[in-house]
């Protein structure tokens, strides 16, 4: 199958079923560029590159599991502006000889994300090389009438929440997590949003990135971080608080807002499937720190970056 | 340099000249995602992900005309559309321990173009891995108030016209060529252009395209057919001829008028730099045909195609 049969393959899957036309879509797959209507609000526009070895492991996650991931990460991102997702496309560099199973499988995880998350799949570049599999995913999505929720707006004495527990992600959530989309929209229904961020650099580094657009500090109360089991059963020298404040790719949301608000939330817990937790404070001293059991220690973001 | 200081160089470059304060855009590179203010018309996406010893030899290129050709693909596919370009996010993937200099180069290259173009360069991913040198971009541009032109739309009858000379693109034009974004939007202007698509794949495979989504064929005439000095000096087996019918990344036009229109556009030449050249016609017969001196073989599209 060369690139052509592949482009008409995804054509024919695009075209299969009556729903995939898309109200949204004038022009999909198969025209120099897709044409989409414009959308009545903002447009949020996301992109994030997976590469093998480094984002994942082939041979043990699968290609379906990377074409998943590949949206998800981006929904990710829509879900911290609390956006709704519109319209994808997708480049990917495709191992040379690797048979034509790892692009159809790639395309069946992304389908089964875009699907899910109603989001079309209205483009993209097909390439072989003698490189490693590369995936490359470009996310558009639009802003509620309530508008984006952006890093900056977190104010001094505003509360921080998070979405579910932190830590260990590697062990299996960072290929198969649900991305908090509907969690956002349904928070940001509700509640006045000051500032939020996903968790993919890791708990702290994403805070501090808050922390630096809002200019203010953190309090971090380490006994109220949610911690989760995959983050306990690490066996290695760092302690689950350490995995829970520095692993990445929690894809958990992290948000700030007043504390009536927070105390009104942590009440009434109006996301479904999702229990909030209040792990801290804001403060106007510009530095992130860490209370544990009273006793407060200057707290670094601890994310995985990449050197150049 | 790791991955937040090159972010929070990548937006001091941004914040520099007062002219990049955008008002197309709301956030910039910096958050969860851009956002963009909606367009009035439909808005047009596109995707190219270049990989190195595929696209590019690196040590040939130097990583200035990389990021120039990775934006100026993209552009090309906007020009095709008749489109006005947006905004750009760009992914990048950079060989391990490479050194900052490849990833402020490439920038350079990428911020050129962007600025030759009116596009903002809103966001994007920088990874390190152990494999070579992937950008991916993606554009979004915008439709004029006469819409997208489409592959779709070529008549019977219709005559083909291309905005400039073709193949042996490899020597320098696939890294150093200008897109046709003015061009395009200078003849849609003035004609009702029935179809179009930039040459990427080759001049036969790209008419071809276009004939598959308007259910036409085409003669095309060997004589008329402009060849590039590039591709009359390629010393190896194959005519100029046949590398301009089957070379890719020429990343000229080539378009579908009435005879009418034709007619006018040859006399009056209105599109300044370019000279358009008429090169064969639509025809009813769904298969595409070289005619040389009279003499008529049938055509395959020969350009390249990436074999998964």
């Amino acid at each position: 199958m060369g690139e052509f049969e592949y482009i008409a393959w995804l054509r024919q899957q695009a075209r299969r079923e009556p729903a995939r036309v898309d109200p949204r879509v004038l022009v999909g797959i198969g025209d120099d560029t897709a044409v989409l209507h414009p959308p009545a609000h903002p447009l949020l526009v996301t992109t994030d590159m997976l590469l093998e070895g480094s984002h994942f492991v082939l041979s043990e996650a699968g290609p379906r599991r990377v074409g998943r991931k590949a949206l998800a990460v981006n929904l990710s991102d829509i879900a911290a502006m609390a956006g709704k997702p519109l319209a994808a496309v997708v480049s990917v560099g495709l191992p040379r000889g690797a048979g034509e199973s790892l692009a159809t499988e790639l395309y069946q995880g992304l389908r089964e994300m875009a699907d899910a998350f109603d989001t079309a799949l209205v483009g993209g570049d097909t390439n072989t090389w003698t490189g490693g599999l590369v995936i490359s995913v470009t996310l558009l999505g639009e802003a509620t009438s309530r508008g984006a929720v952006r890093r900056a707006g977190a104010k001094p004495g505003d509360w921080l929440l998070v979405t579910g527990p932190l830590g260990g992600s590697i062990r299996a959530r960072h290929l198969d997590f649900t991305p908090r989309v509907r969690e956002a929209l349904a928070l940001h229904a509700h509640t006045d949003l000051h500032a939020m961020i996903d968790i993919s650099d890791g708990l702290a580094a994403d805070v501090g990135h808050i922390c630096e657009e809002s200019a203010c500090g953190v309090v971090l109360r380490a006994d109220a971080i949610p911690i989760s089991d995959a983050a306990r059963q690490m066996a290695d020298t760092r302690t689950p608080l350490e995995h829970a404040l520095s692993d990445g790719e929690d894809f958990e949301l992290v948000f700030a807002v007043s504390p009536g608000d927070g105390r009104r939330l942590l009440e009434t817990q109006p996301v479904p499937g999702v229990t909030l937790v209040h792990i801290g404070e804001f403060t106007s001293r510009k530095e992130m720190v860490l209370d544990e059991a009273g006793k407060r220690t200057p707290l670094s973001p601890r994310g995985y970056v990449h050197q150049l």
